[in-house]
């Protein structure tokens, strides 16, 4: 099925019909001179176009064709297998040597960053998809590659560090003793890392002219580059005359859901047919269901210009976990935004549950899904047997955001029931959130448009 | 380019186009009661059928529209790095659950075993692909699923043991104490195990009446039902005006290599364009390059029926490797007598030289292959160099048979320098050699139409 659709020339820019002026970004509060984050000129203009279509560069659509269009398929056999009326479709993700969604915003950076003269990128990555991503990317467009990986996923897969270094790549974990903000970490007992941590010890290592931070989901041009997911599905879905009411994603900061959902969303604001989207994060990390809509870091450093999303504060560590690449503290300011105006729905799965639907899926389908997946597929038979119970069946597309073939020690782990489930105190959410900035000195703050 | 390919409806016997007749099978010359293989009477009317195209059941190829068609690509970026003028396409297998071609057989047998009366399939497996395949097939037609795996594998790659678990297969390390054969070995101090002795222990377990023996490759019914790799390929690369003048894959048994090959091989048989084949082996397991065209058992017990084909002696132990699925002491008898009369041709390679071919086509194409894939594009290189050097240029089409997610250790291992050739001195294979069966006395022995 995925054989119907094309590789979109542009990319889909949900700023052109938001129904809303987004709050805009806020300097840095700190006393401490503010990390510099050296983007191209090209990725900020990125994020202030307001034309609807942003035309892809050739260079970056020729690599584009080593994965993509990615296939839409049919889940018959996992609507069997849950029993559902539902038609469940699901876009996949994994294909690609970098295992998941994240070589698409990879490739646009790598081939934008190289364009504005930097030499190397510096990232930090949890379940290290995203290392990966960037590592595959950097070879490509011939930039060298520091990935900074939280030491829990480190440890966990080992492979992901191998095929990194492959690829060309330095892997460390993080916290690691290479910058003052993982020195300080390791003094405190901080041993397993976050993945706030890992991109605050990334943009720290970035102060050589030529060596730039690169970051894969929550930045708005990341979102921007992903929408080719949602504009292939909408390609695929229309070859085959169908018509999707809900999409369900996993969150870990916004650009593998907004990828999938914007391009069905941006219409339905501007007057065609709505669709309910759904975000599904881990109970562990549950930002959406239960942080707070406000200004905060986008890193753990404290020293980022401050951005209006939903958040459990920027120190917020939930436990180790093996969606890895959902721990992130905060959401990207256009989820944040939706989120708080009702426009997206969300929900908080458990890790164990996750992994039950995500079995039944890779016996069914063929399928293995990664563990930030897992929590789709589990958001999605929720909505499943909620359709089912409203005696109103729905058109479901999940997005399969990459596959679990390097994380088998988890669902090793759940086979053996081995596998812990954590939920957060509202003490622990609330102590993080005491530390948000304070934002009422700052220009700007308090016009946020909400 | 995948996406031009529709699923074949046929596959594709090459007896119809051979110009020569195969010999004989000869009876198990063992004064013990030979082991008796339940193949269903389907699978063996497909070794005797004559009909050029053989229709697949509509149950498995619903089966195959999980996966298939597979893509077939132009290896540009390959190209470039290797610095050839000939044309470089290769069929991409990897994308499927089980990671490898061996899924598209696994589905057909399980399928026709299932409708024999059959409750559960056992295997042997060497780099796991086997296994894996066949117990998502199993799972797929409600069969259970007994997996004997090389115990060097089974080490090198616990990851393949947990998803064969998951998909709900029983798996154990061979040589196993289940089976005489594998105590027998035990106690001779053998413990790294080959893919023989696996082979000889799951036959050995399939005593029960409702418990079969599978085999992934060898048998003329799974080269068969490969055909749909070539099949695929010739309509691929008809859409986009290109003709092959090399087929290059890896040589286990010959199931890989003739899906891709056959459906090329038969037509020029039959009259049509003349294409190269070039089986890539290991030297560390040299059977087409170093073996003799003789009578040989298929698998270590020297209980199995004979057939003609090129082996080492069903004894040959070779050295553990990487690519575990190489290690088969013989070819399937069509490869064989393809083999012995000239119309394929073959090459050994080394691991090192392999993986660092390997290691290029990744960073180059974003496919990780798997070990065995690692030796076809060795051979495509050296194929691609000749014909440079001949001012000749080429279209050479890979059998990228697997992706090597799972055999990171192996990749980690050619990264540290700490991979070992390892060359097989002509004593060892006159020895294996000197215990092939005497067939003087067998019926059909000596003709064997050579």
């Amino acid at each position: 099925m995925g054989a119907s659709a094309s590789i979109p020339t542009c990319w889909y820019n949900l700023l052109a019909d938001l129904p809303f002026e987004l709050p805009p970004d806020l300097p840095c509060p700190s006393d401490e001179r503010p990390r510099r984050v050296k983007i191209p000129p090209a990725l900020i203009r990125q994020e202030l176009d307001r034309r609807r279509l942003i035309p892809i560069p050739e260079e970056v659509s020729d690599r584009y064709q080593q994965w993509r269009p990615t296939p839409l398929r049919r889940a018959r056999d996992f609507e069997r297998a849950i029993g559902t009326d539902c038609a469940i479709y699901y876009k996949y993700e994994g294909g690609n040597l970098s295992g998941s969604h994240k070589l698409t915003t990879a490739v646009a950076q790598a081939y934008f960053y190289r364009n504005a003269g930097a030499s190397c990128l510096t990232v930090g990555t949890g379940a290290g998809q995203w290392g990966t991503a960037v590592a595959a990317a950097c070879g490509m467009f011939g930039l060298g590659c520091m990935v900074y990986m939280v030491r829990s996923s480190y440890e966990a897969k080992p492979y992901r560090k191998t095929m990194m270094e492959l690829l060309g790549a330095t892997v460390v974990p993080s916290p690691s003793d290479r910058t003052v903000i993982g020195r300080r970490a390791l003094a405190t007992g901080e041993v397993d890392g976050t993945l706030s941590l890992a991109l605050a010890e990334a943009l720290e290592d970035s102060t050589d002219p030529g060596t730039c931070f690169a970051t894969g989901s929550g930045e708005t041009y990341t979102l921007l580059h992903q929408t080719v997911m949602g504009l292939e599905a909408a390609e695929q879905l229309e070859a085959i005359d169908a018509r999707v009411d809900v999409i369900v994603a996993a969150l870990g900061a916004g650009s593998n859901l907004a990828g999938l959902a914007f391009p069905f969303l941006g219409p339905a604001f501007a007057g065609a047919r709505a669709v309910r989207v759904v975000s599904v994060e881990p109970a562990a990390c549950p930002k959406l269901t239960r942080g707070r809509y406000a200004y905060d870091f986008t890193d753990a450093s404290g020293q980022t210009p401050l951005q209006k999303m939903y958040t459990l504060g920027h120190d917020f560590a939930p436990a180790a976990m093996h969606a890895g690449g959902l721990r992130y503290h905060g959401s990207a300011k256009l989820i944040g935004a939706l989120r708080h105006r009702g426009l997206i729905d969300a929900l908080a799965v458990h890790q164990t549950a996750a992994f039950s639907s995500a079995v039944e899926f890779t016996k069914a389908e063929g399928i293995l899904p990664a563990p930030e997946s897992a929590h789709a597929i589990r958001g999605a038979v929720l909505e499943a047997q909620r359709a089912d119970e409203a005696g109103a069946p729905q058109t479901i597309v999940i997005s399969v955001s990459g596959h679990g073939l390097l994380d088998l020690a988890a669902y090793e782990s759940y086979g053996q029931g081995t596998m812990v489930d954590t939920t957060v105190s509202s003490g622990d959410i609330e102590r993080a959130l005491a530390n948000l900035p304070d934002v009422s000195g700052l220009a700007g703050g308090g016009v946020d448009g909400s």
